[in-house]
C-alpha cells in the first residue's frame, strides 16, 4: 500500500517557521492533509500564519482541542524543547498519531521520545530535513523549499515500520530524498558539516568583535568574509540550542580545528610555502571535488 | 589638472589576469589607455588575451620592446613575485614610467619597491584593489569588475604626488572608491578581513580531508558548508602567497582564533547555553550591523 495513499485528516504543527510551515504548505497543497493545526508561543506569528493559511486553526498551547485530533504531530521547535513538549503532548495524543519532529540533533530527539512518550515510542520519528536558512518564522514558509534537499531518518529500533514509511513517504512527496542513518552518525555528520561551520563563523565574527580595531576592519571586508559569515547571521537561540545538544562531537571537532591551525601555525613560522601551497591544494581539491557531486 | 585627462599612450600590464586584466579593458573603453602591452608567462593565457582584446601585443617575458615604451607598468602577479620583477624592470623603465601592483598585501609591494626599484621609488605606487573572486586568467576579464568596489593605495612616503594620484585617479575611473592606509594597518586589516577567512576555511575543509569519515560527512553537505568553504577553492598558489607576505598578522589572528575556540569549548563543557546564546548573539549583531552599511 502507498503510505500516502490515504490524506491525514490533521496535521498539528508545533512551531509555526520556516521548516514545519513550508512542509505543510506542500502537503496541503498535494492534498495529503486535510486540516493543519498550529501551535506556537508567538501570537503574531501565529496570525501571519492564519493570513498566509499556513495553518487552519491556530492554539497558543497544547491541550485536548489542538493536539486530540491530530493523526501527526509534527513538532518544529529548537531542539531543546522536545522534551517539555513530549511530556505535554502525553495526555492528549491519540492512540495512532504518529509524533515526528525536524530537529538537527537525534540523539537528543530520541533521548526525549524515549523518556517522555515511552508508551508511544513506536509512533515517534526522528527526522531532520536539509533545508537551513536564515530567515525564520512563519512568514518564511514557502511552497517547495524540500524540492531536492536530503531528508534524514534516525531509526531508534522501536518504530512500527508502517508509521516510519509514512513519514519518509511525505517528506519524499515534498520532494525530499530520504536517507536512514544512526543517529550518533547523523549527530557526527551535521557536527561536521553544519554545527562546526556555525561555530566557527560565530568565533571568527566574535574574533573581530573583540577586537579594537574591529569596525575599522568591517570596512574593508567585502565579498569573501560576507559568504564566509553568512552563517553567523543564523538565529543565536536555534544555533546555542544545536550546540549545546550536539556538544560531544563538537568538542572533538574543536579539537581537530586547533590542531589545524596549530600545523598552519607552524608552517607560517617555518616560511615553508611549498607546505602551505600543499595543505591548501588538498583542501581545494576536496571542497572542489564536493562542488561538482552537487 | 584632471590627472586622467591625458591618455596613457601605453600600459604594459605583468600578469594577465582577472584583475589587471579586467582593470585595462575599462581603461581602454574610457579611452584612458591607447595601447596595452600584456606579459605572461603562460602562452596560452597571453593567446586568449590576445583574443579577447584584452592586451594589443604580447610577451613572454620583461624586454626593452615589451616595458620601453610603457607610461605605467602594473604588476599584477602574485605577491611573491614582485621582488623579481622589479629587478628584471630596472633596466628596461623610462625615467617617468609610473610602476603599481595590484597585490593584497602592501608591507611587502613596498619593500619590493625600496630594495629593488630604489632610484624609481617616487614613481612606485602600492595599490590595492578589493575585487576578489575564485575565477582567474586572461578570461575571468571583465569590463566593470571594479564598479563599486575599493581601492586602497599605501603610501610610502617617497612618492611623487602626480603619480599617486594619477594611479588612484585611474582607479576610480573605472568605478573604484578610492581609500589611503599605512602598509602595516591595510595588512592587519586584510589579514582580518580576507586573508584569515581564506585561513580558516582552507583548515575547515583540512579538517573533513584529513578525516577518515570526511567523504560521508561530505555527502550530507548542504548550503551552510558551501558558503562557508567558497573561499576554500580560491587558488592555493596565490593564497600561500599571500598568507606567507602577511603571516606576522596571520599568526596574531591565528592565536586569536584559538582563544575563541578555548571559550566556546569551555562553555560547550560547561553546558552553559545562556553563555553560548550571548556568544553567538553578539556575533551575529556585529555581522548583521555590517551587512547593513554593505
Amino acid at each position: 500500500m502507498n503510505p500516502t495513499a490515504a490524506p491525514l485528516k490533521q496535521i498539528t504543527l508545533i512551531g509555526v517557521g520556516l521548516i514545519g510551515g513550508s512542509f505543510v504548505l506542500d502537503l496541503k497543497r498535494l492534498g495529503l492533509a486535510e486540516k493543519v493545526v498550529g501551535i506556537d508561543l508567538n501570537r503574531e506569528n501565529l496570525e501571519r500564519a492564519l493570513e498566509r493559511r499556513v495553518v487552519d486553526e491556530a492554539f497558543a498551547e497544547i491541550c485536548e482541542k489542538s493536539v486530540g485530533g491530530a493523526d501527526l504531530v509534527l513538532v518544529a521547535t529548537p531542539v531543546s524543547t522536545l522534551p517539555a513538549i513530549c511530556r505535554a503532548l502525553k495526555p492528549f495524543l491519540k492512540a495512532d498519531a504518529l509524533v515526528s519532529d525536524v530537529g538537527s540533533t537525534k540523539l537528543s530527539a530520541i533521548a526525549a521520545f524515549r523518556e517522555h512518550l515511552p508508551e508511544h515510542l513506536p509512533n515517534c520519528i526522528a527526522a531532520h530535513p536539509i533545508a537551513g536558512s536564515d530567515r525564520h518564522g512563519a512568514l518564511a514558509a514557502q511552497f517547495g523549499l524540500f524540492q531536492g534537499k536530503k531528508l534524514v531518518i534516525t531509526p531508534h529500533g522501536a518504530e512500527h515500520s508502517d508509521g516510519l514509511a509514512r513519514i519518509e513517504a511525505l517528506w519524499q512527496a515534498v520532494g525530499a530524498q530520504a536517507f536512514r542513518l544512526d543517529a550518533a552518525e547523523h549527530d557526527a555528520v551535521f557536527a561536521a558539516v553544519s554545527h562546526m561551520p556555525h561555530l566557527v563563523a560565530f568565533a571568527f565574527v566574535h574574533e573581530i568583535f573583540d577586537h579594537p580595531d574591529g569596525q575599522t576592519y568591517l570596512k574593508f571586508a567585502a565579498s569573501g568574509f560576507r559568504d564566509f559569515t553568512r552563517i553567523a547571521s543564523g538565529h543565536p537561540a536555534i544555533w546555542a540550542d544545536i550546540c549545546m545538544a550536539n556538544r560531544d562531537s563538537l568538542r572533538g571537532l574543536i579539537g581537530g580545528m586547533r590542531r589545524q591551525l596549530d600545523t598552519l601555525d607552524g608552517i607560517l613560522d617555518s616560511g615553508d610555502k611549498a607546505a602551505l601551497y600543499r595543505y591548501f591544494e588538498e583542501a581545494k581539491q576536496t571542497r572542489d571535488a564536493w562542488l561538482k557531486e552537487q
